[in-house]
């Protein structure tokens, strides 16, 4: 690619930031039928997770979990609890309230308009009581469905995770992954050509949570936003075109013994 | 705009959802100069902020504070302590370290490539010990700086404000508008054309924190996505080119007697 062309490809990307004033009506406003607001089950076996979020174990000092949001990417392959899983699904996506006649679901992020775009789908690697593979999260019920079994000793699908990820190995290390995909529809019948951008923001607001999550329970992650789209859709098993996946987050068990591994990552800098 | 126009728009904004596999040398890999971490102060009369953060009455419990965030809109106009107004602008831009010489900044929140390229700029309309006004916060000194007085008395300056906000006139009843704006090319030195999805991604970190301390302090806020830019950047001083304003979220006192009002921002609903 010349410079020239990166310049040119630059500045048409900038129209993603920009809230376009110009006059349009939405579907929304047009009356045309709203998108469902979650996505039916695709298998019918639910697993439902535990919500006694109380017995879990977390800090309690806000502003120490603040401070201690960190990106992590050296993992000591420990299993995480069942009931750690869930709430970090749970704060990423969960449904609180429905409003109006199905018309908005009320959940523990914000998304513009409440559109709430998302589908989470967890990669379980180790996490306890659950087998490993690709999940699909059910926000309304907070249960899981197993959509396909992945072995973590299998050689050729985790070869495949690592191309998902763009050969960011970390990954692969992590005790779940959760991947996010995006139905654009939902965000695009309301906002149009405005609901890009804000469905890019709304995706922030769920990771921010994940990332408190971790510091509040000990664990690390750290969220990679440059995927193979079309290598997760075929893994996860979504069209590509209404849904497909955008964006991920590895989480894993972490330890101070690990710090000197952990700033490897950042080698680069002093070789300046 | 026809509804052909409008679906080539939006197909067209589709596009940038994407992480592009092109490859490309981004500036960083041409070794050109690095972009400023933050922006320099712009008066040189800094305003330190407390930061005894623990004397600051918050919930400790994380599951409460996570199950309690919610959109705010009406606001009983009581003074935000100082204190309080400090833990939000450290929570959602605070700097803990420098990774580097001067290669990136380490924040409560976290942005691709460490690239952070957000400023905020607090309208202060009712903030113990501040004179309202609009200050630039600087996250390297946890200080604020006074760029320009503002009366909430006023009629002519909120009149303005307002139609910053696009006719939100709840804003108008806020303890303080946290507004935000973005210099693009520090994300774009890094990422080229894939950096304005990723940017508006960090948005979202940035005002899910400030959710979460609305939460925590029993205080409200909604952030507002559609905002007249060229307004927002006269006001606060900015060219709107390398700079502008692209988001903001106000933030109040709030109490359990106004629900109702609360709900009505929701009443188209019940009409249907």
């Amino acid at each position: 690619m010349t410079e020239q062309e990166k310049k040119e490809r630059i500045i048409k990307s900038r129209e993603l930031i920009h809230w376009h004033k110009e006059p349009f009506d939405s579907d929304q406003k047009l009356q045309l039928p709203q998108p469902p607001l979650v996505k039916e089950p695709m298998t019918g076996e639910l697993i439902p997770l535990p919500m006694n979020f109380e017995d879990l174990p977390m800090c309690d000092d806000f502003v120490k979990i603040i401070n201690g949001r960190r990106s992590n990417r050296v993992y000591t392959q420990q299993p995480i609890s069942l009931l750690a899983f869930s709430f970090m699904l749970w704060a990423q996506q969960g449904v609180k309230g429905i409003r109006g006649n199905n018309y908005a679901t009320l959940r523990t992020v914000p998304s513009a308009g409440a559109r709430h775009p998302f589908e989470v789908y967890p990669l379980v690697l180790n996490v306890e009581g659950l087998k490993p593979g690709i999940y699909h999260y059910l926000p309304m019920k907070n249960a899981v469905e197993l959509l396909k079994e992945g072995d973590p000793a299998d050689e050729a699908f985790m070869a495949d995770v690592k191309t998902s990820v763009r050969g960011q190995a970390f990954a692969l290390k992590a005790s779940v992954i959760f991947y996010y995909s995006i139905t654009q529809y939902r965000g695009e019948w309301r906002y149009g050509f405005n609901s890009h951008r804000v469905m890019m923001m709304d995706a922030g607001h769920v990771t921010q949570n994940l990332y408190l999550c971790c510091s509040a329970l000990g664990l690390g992650g750290c969220a990679i936003g440059a995927l193979d789209s079309d290598l997760c859709d075929s893994m996860i098993g979504l069209d590509g075109k209404d849904e497909f996946c955008f964006y991920c987050m590895p989480v894993g068990t972490v330890s101070s013994d690990n710090e000197d591994a952990e700033q490897g990552f950042y080698a680069f800098l002093n070789k300046k």
